[in-house]
């Protein structure tokens, strides 16, 4: 299954590849990974989207819970939240072809924010499902280059992750 | 001097690990990270941003391209792009001050994507620079919490980061 984990961290060197490395150890392979400064500069807070066993990654947290830079580690997988994603887009369009990609790039609300005699490069965002989405409305005319920035999330409502209790 | 560097690497467990752990034994703190699949899914891109005197991240990009998994390094930094990055925010709103809000929002072109009866949560996408306007403007009504995902970057025209001439 796949989880959605936010870690609240130290922002300090050597954390990220503590974090990384439990993951690695025990054969996670991490699907996406944010990591930024938050409302505090003092803290990091790091988004990663893993799948594996309910068990394992309960294992996972329970380490990242002893890292001594480790403020908080939340689970967003059960509960409502919005999540959002950002991607840019290079992809092959002669002129002839301009037009229609123009009308796809309305259509989802993206932007197109290059471009040059070949293709157009595209910013699009939203829930990684419209991401993936534009992107294979887009495969056709051949995606030259893609980047994504991986799933970012917040709880609905009021609260803040540093005040919901720990559910892992 | 502030860098931004891309790293295209075999999308394998193990190897955020070793990129992450070869920056953090020289001390170098990674500002920002962003990882995620690309236009193939054996590839993964890192997008990562850090600080550092030019002798130091030459090595470090040195020992990057020794790693088996590593595909591709490239400095953005003096190379002609296009920089994104999105944030959600979440921040205090009484019904009475919603409105003040919502126009900082409009101008910015951003989205309120959550309301609840003392917050609002904001979808921002831009250059880091707008990011950071963004967030500047919202604190004098507090900000409660804030995600981002760290820069992307593409190169303008035509190219991918895996046609260019390595720079690193």
């Amino acid at each position: 299954m796949q989880h959605t984990i936010t870690t609240l961290v130290e922002n300090r060197p050597g954390v990220l590849a503590r974090v990384a490395g439990l993951f690695s150890r025990r054969g996670f392979n991490i699907e996406s990974l944010a990591v930024s400064i938050t409302e505090d500069p003092s803290v990091s807070r790091m988004t990663i989207v893993v799948t594996g066993d309910e068990r394992s990654l309960e294992q996972i947290s329970k380490q990242l819970n002893k890292l001594i830079e480790v403020i908080k580690v939340y689970d967003y997988t059960d509960v409502p939240n919005v999540e959002r994603e950002l991607a840019l887009i290079k992809v092959h369009a002669e002129p002839t072809r301009r037009a229609e990609i123009m009308q796809i790039t309305d259509i989802f609300r993206a932007k197109i924010i290059d471009l040059s005699e070949r293709t157009l490069t595209i910013e699009v965002t939203g829930p990684v499902a419209k991401v993936d989405a534009m992107r294979s409305l887009l495969e056709p005319y051949g995606i030259k280059e893609l980047v994504r920035t991986g799933k970012i999330v917040l709880a609905r409502g009021a609260r803040s992750a540093a005040e919901m209790r720990s559910n892992v």
